[in-house]
């Protein structure tokens, strides 16, 4: 039995994005070579969600508005969100994913996709329970089943090494199925390193469930902001056995509407079913008035999400461009989303303290990659959902503290 | 090792508050007596937040509004809440409580106090341990220690028995602590029975917990709303160990906030650590734009608070007069928040079809005391946050059903 103490030893938040407010830099002393590089602070652990970045979804407001104004059948929603919402939801991700969906039993509005991935994984792992993760994968993945007592079984996922797939080693995965993982998480387009799993990927992790009866939940927070000329194959709408698989979804990236914390997990009602119940002792509901805003989602004014892509494509190319300038780094075009996970060339200090340098000398917020996985000890990751001038420049700032710090 | 199906066997909310539109009606048939009586529908199980009844604070709306204008800075705080709004709240909350108290380490902002309570809980409390918890109480105390693979010890509190007092057994609570319990749960005012520990009781309660070295959870959601003459004590204003004891508030009930999922913990900055770690990984934060409503909370303008007091007070005296007309019925006075719980006599039907025949025949939703306790077979609650006039006729609805069904 493992101590509270360390239990939350394991979640240390330190590094993680938002948190780094919370840190101090007296022990940069005597490490820093050179001095401050001015420019305009750029936060890439996160998007930027003000009017001249990416602003929230045309008409939020108004909907959460209207919301507060229908007043107690909106605030006091069931737990798993409200009913007619849950339906229109159910119609719109039906028809996006490719699989039919029922908006009574197979949806879940939760607090932000972290309280969907939360919500999932306690519904499906139990204290010893192995459970397979990607290698990198989203940091919260590994904290919460660890949180709740499983056991970790890493995946490798080689991104710099191909092209045509995201590069999951799929003869790991099924050997974590014959050691006894009943749970698979992953998120598609991967967070951190923007890569989309082929059709063949996708459909053998569905056979591979199915064979060993496992439940897969999938991430797939970032599926709707896809680079031209990209397929992308939604987990569901596979052979995968609809009863063992949670399709996780939000409006908190592309949309830019973090600040309301709305999620969705959709699929197997049993699982959410479990959910719910759980849900109802975590936090109750989503936020009542912010479910409103849903109805924006998927409802976007005609041309919104095209052009949101391609101001993201010419932020991402550029961001490559200064990248593709720097000798030792390595890095692999994102095909969809807004993560770029570049490697870095060997530097004099570790990547803990280079981050904590870039922030300090370069007013550049980036997010270790050993957030990500335990081998990623010479990559960044940066949300470049920013403003596009900013982003340039601030990467510059960096390509110059990684000069300046080269081994 | 208890299983993940019986676990959340264990978290059913087939009963719980506002998850009544779940449920069917099929089984009645056959049961039933008499007719329906007609009447506006009024759902006990939660306040009523609609403008006829008990609206949000005024300028709720207008300080969100402004959040999602401040932009980035109020969508991604940091996961304990943003730093500026934290300062205020710890003045506030100190000035109310009685006791110092440090914006910086010493207070979270959470998804709810469901969320404050989930996240104490979790922070203290791992699978086999001993945890107090008083019956009756609020549900989701039980369902939490519960799917934490806590072991509960019951506490009785004789809330019908007594006047000057809440009525809490001190000796089984010593007993508790004898037998190993190292976190004692309680809310103050009692949810469901409306009444406030006394200054005696609350002084025993942190005098036990320093001898033991226990933690103490105390939940003062309903600690604003006291009808007068009444006298309350903040647990962490005694001679407590500030180290040991985490308070929970939020607007969700006396201001009507419901609908934007805030609330408030704060004390011991070790556990409100964990909190924020644990946090992370089950909501990331507090919805950030709702965050900035808690500026209008302990600032409401003058004279509001004494009048939403008076509101209840004369609703509370109302409905206390059709009570005390039903014979065999018992109800102690509330002494602060909305809560009635009347103990009902025996009645032809178990408690849970009663409830369901109450919804089914008279419009009239109320929560079956058996959420709070397993002893309260006999009791149900009411939140009387209401239309006054609504309230009313509902409850003489209730009291014709309670004679028809009388065994």
């Amino acid at each position: 039995m493992i101590s509270i103490e360390s239990k939350f030893t394991r979640l240390a938040t330190d590094d993680a994005p938002g948190q780094e407010v919370r840190q101090n830099t007296e022990h940069l002393k005597g490490l820093l070579r050179g001095d401050k590089l001015p420019g305009t602070p750029v936060d890439f652990s996160h998007g930027d969600v003000n009017a001249n970045a990416f602003a929230p979804t045309p008409g939020a407001l108004g909907e959460f508005v209207r919301g507060v104004e229908r007043g107690g059948e909106q605030a006091y929603t069931e737990y798993r969100g409200g009913a007619e919402l849950r339906e229109q939801l159910a119609s719109r991700l039906a028809g996006f994913t490719g699989a039919p969906l029922s908006g009574a039993n197979e949806v879940i509005i939760t607090p932000g996709t972290q309280g969907a991935l939360y919500l999932a994984l306690a519904a499906t792992v139990s204290a010893g329970d192995k459970v397979a993760i990607v290698r990198p994968d989203y940091f919260a993945n590994r904290k919460i089943v660890e949180f709740l007592g499983g056991v970790l079984v890493p995946v490798a996922m080689d991104y710099l090494g191909r092209t045509a797939e995201a590069g999951l080693d799929l003869v790991q995965l099924e050997d974590a199925f014959k050691a006894g993982v009943k749970t698979f998480l992953f998120s598609n387009p991967n967070n951190p390193a923007g890569v989309i799993y082929s059709r063949t990927e996708i459909e053998r992790i569905a056979q591979l469930a199915n064979s060993y009866g496992a439940t897969v939940i999938v991430d797939e927070l970032y599926s709707r902001l896809l680079y031209p000329g990209r397929d992308y194959t939604h987990l569901r709408a596979t052979g995968m056995d609809p009863a063992n698989v949670i399709t996780i979804m939000g409006p908190s990236k592309t949309e830019s509407l973090s600040g309301y914390r709305l999620g969705v997990a959709f699929g197997a009602a049993k699982i959410i079913d479990r959910m719910e119940k759980l849900q109802a002792i975590v936090s109750l509901r989503a936020p009542g008035y912010c479910q409103a805003v849903l109805r924006t989602w998927f409802a976007e004014p005609d041309g919104w999400m095209a052009q949101r892509i391609a101001q993201h494509q010419a932020i991402r190319d550029d961001l490559l461009e200064v990248l593709g300038s720097v000798e030792g780094v390595v890095a692999r075009a994102p095909e969809a989303g807004s993560y770029l996970f570049p490697r870095l060339p060997k530097l004099c200090v570790d990547l803990q303290t280079f981050v904590r340098i870039l922030r300090h000398q370069a007013s550049v917020t980036v997010t270790p990659g050993t957030e990500f996985s335990p081998d990623a000890t010479d990559s960044i990751r940066l949300n470049f959902s920013q403003n596009h001038r900013a982003a340039v420049q601030a990467l510059g700032r960096a390509a110059e503290l990684v000069d300046r710090y080269r081994a």
